[in-house]
């Protein structure tokens, strides 16, 4: 009997992977593409169909023993016609990928979120796979999230539910976000919040290594070189992480009211600078979630780093294969 | 064939409310008791014994056709050994109620936290039946919410899911939550909120009717009392449930965000104010909420009021005659 083998593939702004797995959604071969958001939907479209035929041409695997393809995108997304709504990364409205692709590949493909599809892959293959309820929750320039019920993604009524970095946090913030609202979740919280307080430090001329580091120009400071100054003892950058774990806290808490998972799940990029603000936001989570709500909750980190979206492209379509899994 | 019969009781700390049911949910009987609470769990768990007798009593169904008692409570509780576990107008804790009535009527009892059986009850008798992802809230002296996804209550990995009172909305309020934090949903757009600005009026002898009304005494100061002042054009009355209504729009827009629902039911004796605050809440509810959240998103208000807990703990008994209704 011929096996079944999936590809995966992530499209983030900067870079797409494509993977190849057999039905134990083992990786066989990996292939990374940059993405030249702006070449154009044509030009990124090609590059896309490059890796899938790259990625199988170096395998032993034959064409009909492929027998879907997932896609992970950032959302929204409208599932019933395979489109890709809105996507401020790639400069995309309503894109028919999956037609496109379908037509190119004449396998299926399936669409989904890449947070949604990340909270899948670590609940079968990564840090949640104890559990069939968990929330996975990046934490990079933006904050993302994928909530997994009885094993499944859960994608509400309509098929945009799980957008955790949209939860209003502090509703008189003068900080906007993305989406427009002003004091969201991501807007105060993620790696883009630590840099826009960084770079208050630097305008307002406050003794920090942030300024030394980023030689007094504002544009210059991010996430990563306030975590530095962090390090060293810096106290402005100290107290930016600090703060960030606090308000980390009251997001994840609000979620584990709601939700009551088991595990939460915590990947992306500003987990790397864990050490300077997990304190804080433990504290701060173990104040504002409910007692009955904490009781056997565990807090984890992504075991599958940045291959959550990928991995998760690959678990999206093995579908039965999967559940077969645990 | 003789006919399946359902016994619903509604435990709240005012009153306990029993009633009898057809296999249709159609009630036939219905009898409201004082629950005393202060007289201890005896005198309550004898009061809710004889309530079962007495709204048997004056129908013609016999006790062998009744198939099930359901039970709505207050939570948090332990669903997997029918306990009550904490219970603030009840004074009680860790009270195993299930055990108790089974073993006085011989009937199968099931226990549900009193916002989901509200929930369910919308959704199947109510202004949710005409979709399977439904979200109730009820906005009463605190807020309490039940999550309805594919038709039937949403639990979460641990049984104490959908808490949206205890999701912090203001992290640096001052106003003090039933639960010990601050800033609470609950906290600060429930009655209680209302009541607090109003007797907060009251105390710094600010220029209001709210000063009249309660002869200057703000202990006499309660939501409704605000709402009359309102009503008369007062404007301390009118800001205070133009503010509630922002909050309450803003606690809205997370849950529509997270759950991505198709009916937000919204009961609990503050919405019979709803005209001085509803406009604040939609417009803050579209300004928070993601544009696709909100599409096909409907608002709507509690068909079966105060009879929501009780028609809720048939709902619960009903399990596959429920889903047959559908």
């Amino acid at each position: 009997m011929s096996k079944s083998y999936y590809i995966g593939i992530d499209i983030g702004g900067t870079k797409i992977l494509t993977a190849l797995a057999d039905n134990n959604g083992k990786i066989l071969n990996k292939v990374k593409t940059a993405t030249q958001a702006d070449k154009g939907q044509k030009f990124i479209i090609s590059n896309i169909l490059n890796s899938i035929g790259d990625v199988k041409k170096s395998s032993s695997v034959k064409k009909a023993d492929i027998k879907k393809i997932g896609v992970a995108v950032p959302g929204p997304l409208d599932f019933e016609n395979g489109l890709i709504i809105k996507n401020s990364n790639l400069a995309w409205s309503k894109v028919p990928l999956v037609d496109i692709l379908e037509s190119h590949t004449k396998k299926p493909v399936v669409l989904e979120n890449d947070a949604n599809a990340a909270a899948l892959a670590e609940k079968y293959f990564g840090a949640g796979r104890d559990s069939d309820n968990i929330i996975y929750i990046t934490i990079s320039t933006g904050i993302g999230g994928g909530i997994i019920i009885d094993g499944q993604i859960f994608h509400g009524g309509k098929g945009n539910a799980g957008e955790i970095g949209h939860m209003t946090l502090i509703p008189d913030s003068d900080y906007q976000c993305g989406c427009g609202n002003y004091g969201c979740f991501e807007a105060v919280a993620s790696g883009t919040a630590i840099a826009r307080r960084g770079k208050k430090v630097v305008k307002q001329k406050r003794k920090s290594l942030i300024i030394n580091y980023s030689k007094g120009n504002p544009e210059l400071v991010d996430a990563q070189l306030v975590a530095e100054a962090a390090r060293e003892g810096d106290q402005e950058a100290l107290q930016i992480y600090s703060l960030t774990g606090r308000l980390l806290g009251i997001g994840i808490a609000n979620v584990v009211n709601l939700f009551d998972p088991e595990i939460i799940v915590l990947g992306g990029g500003v987990m790397n600078a864990e050490k300077l603000f997990i304190k804080d936001l433990k504290e701060s989570l173990r104040q504002r979630a409910l007692d009955y709500n904490l009781k056997k909750l565990e807090l984890k980190k992504s075991e599958l780093g940045k291959n959550a979206g990928v991995v998760g492209a690959i678990a999206v379509s093995m579908g039965d294969d999967l559940y077969r899994l645990t």
